[in-house]
C-alpha cells in the first residue's frame, strides 16, 4: 500500500475563475515522483465551516493532507480558523512565528501582520528555521500558502519526509485509435489486474492517436505487462515509447 | 440568489500528475461570465462507486453540475456507469448516439466504439445535432469528455442556457502590502457586508503588491463600495484600476 494523500485548495479566486490553480498539479507531480498516491483534490470556498469539515474528513481518509491558500493577514484568510474549527481546537498565536514577525517588521508590526502568526492550537513548524520556509503542520495536515513560488520553496524543503516506494512508468504512444486498441487493453488488464493502465486519446497529432500509460510499484510486474502489450499491439502501431 | 454550480473532474491522470486539468478553469471563467457561481470542484479517481456518490451529492447541492473525463471506449472510461450507479439507473445504449456511430464507422463499427453510445437511462442529448457537439445530460448533470478542445466546443454550443444575472467587478491594484491595507478592507466589509471582496498578494511585481477585487451582482452597491475603498486607501496607493 502506498501512502495516500488528499489536497484541499482553498480559494474563491479559483472558483470564480480569476486565478488558475497550478498548486494542485505541482503537488500531484511531486508526490507521484515521491511514490505517494494522491486520491482526491477539493477546491472549496473561503468559509470556516466548510474548510473545517473538508480538512477533517481528508485527515481521516488519507495519510497526508495538503492545503493551499487562505493564509495571510486579510479578512478572506480563514484557513487557520477553519482547520482549528475542524479539529475542535482554538486559534493561538505561535510564539516562534510571532518572534520572527516582530523581528522582521520591527516598529511596523501591527495586528494584521501578527495574524500571520496565528495557527490552530497544537500545530508545529516543520522545515528550515527561517520565516518563509516553515510549514505549519497539524496532525497529518500540511498548511501551505497559495502563492505558487512560496508553496514550491516550502514543499522542496520538507518533501524528503514524504518519500515512499516509487512508481515505475512506461508510456506507449500508439498510432491506432481507442476504438481499435480497447480490446487489447482489456485483455492486458485481464492478465495483469494490478496494473495501473491509462488510455488517453490525443487530437490533432499527426504521429499518434493514443497515449497509453502503464504503472506499477513492482518493476518486474510492470516489465511483464509492458512486454505483453508490445506483443499484442498490431504490427507498426507504436510511434514511441517513454518511461523511467 | 445566483444559480450555483459544481464541477467534478474524473481522472487518474490528473491525480497522478500526468495531466494538468485546464477544464475546471475554463468552466469557472465561463460560468462566472454567465453569472453562475461555482461553489466546489472535486477531482476524483476513475472508480464507479466514487463517481456515483460524488455526482449524486453534487446534483443535490448545486443547481448545475458539470463532469469532465472518463467518457470513451476503454476500460478506464467509467463515468457513464458511475453516474448511472449514483442515480440508481441502468446504463443503456442511446438510440440516436448509436445511429450516429454506425453511420460514422460503417463496417468498422465494433463493441468498443459502440460504448460511446452508452448513457445512464433517462439521459437526454442537448446541443447541436451532430455527434461531437451533443452533451449528454441526466437531470441537472452535464457530462463532458476530458479533451479540452471538445469540451470547449460543446460548452460553447449550450452555454446560453446557463445565463444568470451577471457579476460586476472592479479590480484595484494596490502598491501597499496586505499588512497595511488589511484594516481598510475590514472597514469596507463592515460597511458593505454583501460585497464579494478578495485580496491577493503578488510577489516580485515592481508596480503593485496586492490585487484587490470587488464584486457584486448589484452594480449600484458595487459602485458605492468601490468609491468608499478609493476614498480610504492612502494617497497614491493605487497603481491601476480594472473592471467591467
Amino acid at each position: 500500500m502506498s501512502k495516500t494523500a488528499g489536497i484541499v485548495i482553498i480559494g474563491n479566486e479559483v472558483l470564480s475563475g480569476k486565478t488558475q490553480d497550478t498548486n494542485s498539479h505541482f503537488l500531484c507531480r511531486e508526490l507521484r515522483t515521491l511514490g505517494v498516491e494522491v486520491r482526491r483534490i477539493s477546491v472549496i470556498l473561503d468559509e470556516i465551516e466548510l474548510i473545517g469539515k473538508e480538512v477533517a474528513t481528508f485527515s481521516r481518509n488519507f495519510d497526508l493532507v495538503f492545503t493551499t491558500g487562505g493564509v495571510g493577514p486579510t479578512h478572506d484568510d480563514v484557513t487557520m480558523a477553519g482547520i482549528a474549527h475542524g479539529f475542535g481546537v482554538k486559534v493561538i498565536r505561535h510564539p516562534e512565528l510571532e518572534r520572527r514577525l516582530r523581528e522582521r517588521h520591527r516598529e511596523n508590526i501591527n495586528e494584521a501582520r501578527l495574524r500571520m502568526a496565528e495557527v490552530p492550537e497544537g500545530a508545529e513548524l516543520v522545515g528550515e528555521g527561517f520565516l518563509y520556509a516553515s510549514v505549519v503542520k497539524l496532525r497529518n495536515v500540511y498548511i501551505f500558502p497559495g502563492i505558487p513560488k512560496i508553496l514550491q520553496e516550502r514543499f522542496e524543503a520538507i518533501k524528503g519526509g514524504f518519500r515512499d516506494t516509487p512508481f515505475f512508468l512506461k508510456v506507449v504512444y500508439v498510432k491506432e485509435g481507442e476504438g481499435v486498441i480497447a480490446s487489447i487493453l482489456n485483455n492486458l488488464l485481464a492478465s495483469f489486474p494490478e496494473l495501473l493502465l491509462g488510455s488517453y486519446p490525443v487530437l490533432d497529432n499527426p504521429d499518434y492517436k493514443v497515449k497509453v500509460t502503464l504503472e506499477s510499484k513492482d518493476m518486474n510486474y510492470l516489465s511483464r505487462a509492458f512486454q505483453k502489450l508490445l506483443s499484442t499491439l498490431p504490427e507498426g502501431a507504436i510511434h514511441r515509447i517513454d518511461g523511467n
